[in-house]
């Protein structure tokens, strides 16, 4: 099992989706000893905005700038790293309603015609198809039991979307909402993700065993 | 009439967002020889990622390093200069069904608790009421027709939600969709986000000339 473990909160050590990532990839480990983690925290090495430099893979132009050269390299290391993922644990806290720019800028980086999805007479296709995504998503306020509150969040149903698109349907989410919203609830938060965490490992693990 | 004309496409003088958000704002000033107007291309002049050096104003940890106050007085102009305009055009192309990293970037750093919401007993309050923002949507394929495009996009949905956390409930949006499905598909889009423009502008005029 290749595991891909994705940090983009900006809080370091106070955050929360970084202590819910980590003990979803123990999860995972502890039952495929054998599996393979590659860790790569946004918050430190996160690409540039997609730009005129770095758009080339969207256009179909080639380089021809040694800028326009290493930015190409970024993505290319990007897109293969999660490409070569069976399962990508990402945490996703919620700011401003949505992601970090962080991961959107990752987001725009592994979203390439021809290596993550393509366009078919048929309609568009996800190529990434037979990952497993668990997604990290913290909150400070709660949004999950209100149709308003599901209508406002454009973090879970974006990702879902946005993966979805990859190719991946099999998308879980370990939830802690209400982090901000005192002690009592922060609690109630972190054990009703720590359930999210048993359930989405062990149906990871499940998988991992019937592809042995 | 102060006017803030935002761009965030990286596709230079092929973008489309592009074309309309430099109409809308040629609508709005001749209609209002007096508007001042201060232009903003997130894709030449982004700010970087909302990261631990520059989210002093979200933490209210004062800047200790010279880092620190140069992302924040980034941070203070943005602000400020989005807290001066009457109407605010935004820019917001689709890409990989939401804003781009930029605009994101931008929305972290004018998003200050005490200066565009703040919480109060009653929940949280916009403190960038009565301006009316403009938002130049544009999109390869089309998605407000269906329930289904509308379920997937979270770019307009998005500006909506987060400009009305900040208290903006006027946002129109002027659209030009399905401009990545030929010649024909592209032309009726622009044709349709003229009449979007000159409705906007009509009410935007329409108001400045209440105030006035």
């Amino acid at each position: 099992m290749q595991v891909l473990h994705i940090d983009s909160s900006i809080t370091g050590a106070a955050s929360v989706s970084r202590q819910l990532t980590a003990q979803t990839v123990a999860a995972l480990v502890a039952a495929n000893p054998g599996a393979k983690v590659e860790y790569l925290d946004l918050a430190v090495d996160a690409p540039d905005h997609l730009n005129a430099v770095s758009m080339g893979f969207r256009t179909g132009q080639a380089a021809t700038t040694e800028a326009e050269r290493a930015q190409n390299a970024i993505s290319e290391a990007l897109v293969s790293q999660f490409l070569a993922a069976d399962v990508v644990v990402v945490g996703a806290p919620f700011y401003n309603f949505t992601i970090s720019s962080q991961l959107k800028a990752w987001i725009d980086r592994i979203a390439q015609g021809g290596r993550t999805f393509r366009y078919t007479a048929a309609g568009p296709e996800g190529l990434a198809k037979g990952k497993k995504v668990i997604v990290a998503s913290t909150r400070g306020g709660v949004y999950s039991t209100s149709e308003m509150g599901q209508a406002l969040e454009h973090q879970e149903s974006y990702l879902k979307t946005v993966f979805g698109f990859l190719g991946i349907t099999d998308v879980s989410i370990v939830r802690a909402e209400g982090v901000a919203m005192g002690d009592e609830s922060k609690a109630k938060a972190l054990e009703s993700a720590r359930s999210d965490i048993v359930r989405a490992a062990a149906a990871a693990n499940q998988e991992a065993a019937i592809a042995a």
